[in-house]
């Protein structure tokens, strides 16, 4: 790709940036933000070699589009990105998929849209997150391939492969349906943690000074933005409820064990939580 | 001190025992285990000068007693060891307090008994799992000093500053309390989510291809050995329910204004959770 233009320069759109710049995947990067703050800050930080708020103009010059935006933004943005496409390629980088993919099914270009989602992230967010190597060795999903033109999946099958990525290919609704399960609930659990220790904190501040490393780690995506996750949350809206539902559940069970204190069945459930250790290494 | 004895060559005890020899604060450390596997395990490793299985010997023989035992074992243990003890110091590590102090409050010998609780650990156990440099910059917790002898309490203090920890003194149902929010409701809530996750994998296999850092994150916990962890739950078993009850109701909220679409009350909740970046760096 010879231009690329990245509009949204936060955690994900400014880490793709720098890394196709690195391993020499675009030659120029045209970065687009609604922010001039942070078009500033992109550039401060070369993350990109050109700011400009003209998005139609930087369409129009580039080969590759990223749409790297929060979830509700990318509903208007998308398709004002594909009015001023023709052959160009373009990507978004969202975290849900089926209400986007509806606010694009019928559009003249929807043939050059590839709806993808790295599953890569951390809890900070802006242009100062942005870090290179964040995709290398994870996981891309590329969503209803079937709707976008062949040349332009393989072109960006192709592109994410030299990131080092590995490639999953899923519907929309299966997307979201596991996205609920191994992203949003963790986000939910750790917010909801957050708010349960807070409570708490309003009486007695040295209750901190004792959190230690499973703390931090079970916490830490409670840092995250609300600016990037209530869209989330609304667009996955129903698969969330359910696997909120099913997380509430199991808590409620592992409660009535230890409070009729059934120790050899609380044994049972942790072992049993234990197999999570055959998945993740 | 110049001959330590470890009783347990867990995470906890196995990592003492190479930290204490590698700060020169050890010249001769004796490993006990009921284990005989991990007592093996632990020589092959050199976490220990010596393993056996003689405790009242090995406790005869040493300046200090590190007993490092599970909950339920270590109500047994430290009663026997204290039976034996004459000048020495004992210390347990244990993650609960007031069952254990109960325990051993009557005995002849408990002013030569320090009870202390390093804020610091992995998900991983046994001796495999013990790393130097674990305690290094963590929190030492020392639980109702004043029951203990001044001369014991200056030893211990003096010896876990050496090894770069920094001290607090607790009671004991204070530190119960504290540690329910920081530490055990992690566990909890890490093993629902393994179990929420487990219970949908029966169905999916595809869903943890895209698990990322996130999920690992918060999961992490839920690989913590039942053998530690059920009795923690038992011996805090009033403090666990309460904030338990804490973070079920905090989902319950998050649950109900995200089904009522309440959306401004979900991203204050968030902003209210991302408080936690001021505590946690």
């Amino acid at each position: 790709m010879k231009t690329v233009t990245v509009i949204g320069l936060g955690l994900i759109g400014g880490s793709l940036a720098i890394s196709l710049k690195a391993h020499g995947l675009a030659e120029h990067i045209i970065g687009v933000d609604h922010s001039p703050e942070n078009l500033g800050k992109a550039q401060e930080l070369s993350l990109i070699d050109e700011g400009t708020t003209d998005l139609p103009a930087a369409v129009r010059r580039s080969d590759l589009v990223v749409v790297a935006v929060p979830m509700d933004a990318m509903l208007t943005v998308l398709p004002q990105v594909l009015d001023e496409v023709d052959q160009q390629v373009v990507i978004d980088v969202g975290s849900t998929k089926s209400m986007l993919l509806a606010a694009v099914a019928g559009h003249p270009r929807r043939g050059r849209f590839v709806a993808v989602h790295p599953m890569a992230g951390t809890e900070y967010s802006g242009p100062e997150a942005a870090v290179p190597e964040l995709f290398t060795d994870k996981t891309l999903v590329i969503c209803d391939a079937e709707q976008s033109d062949a040349d332009a999946v393989n072109q960006v099958q192709h592109l994410f492969e030299q990131l080092r990525m590995r490639i999953e290919y899923l519907d929309a609704a299966a997307h979201d349906l596991h996205t609920a399960y191994v992203s949003h609930i963790s986000h939910i659990t750790s917010f909801a943690l957050a708010l349960t220790v807070l409570e708490k904190e309003k009486e007695e501040q040295q209750i901190f000074a004792l959190a230690s490393g499973g703390f931090a780690s079970t916490v830490r995506l409670a840092k995250s933005s609300p600016d990037m996750w209530v869209p989330i949350f609304r667009q996955n809206r129903v698969n969330v409820l359910d696997v909120l539902d099913e997380h509430i559940k199991q808590l409620q069970h592992l409660r009535h064990l230890i409070s009729q204190e059934d120790y050899p069945a609380v044994y049972q459930q942790i072992e049993q939580a234990n197999l999570i250790k055959k998945i993740l290494k």
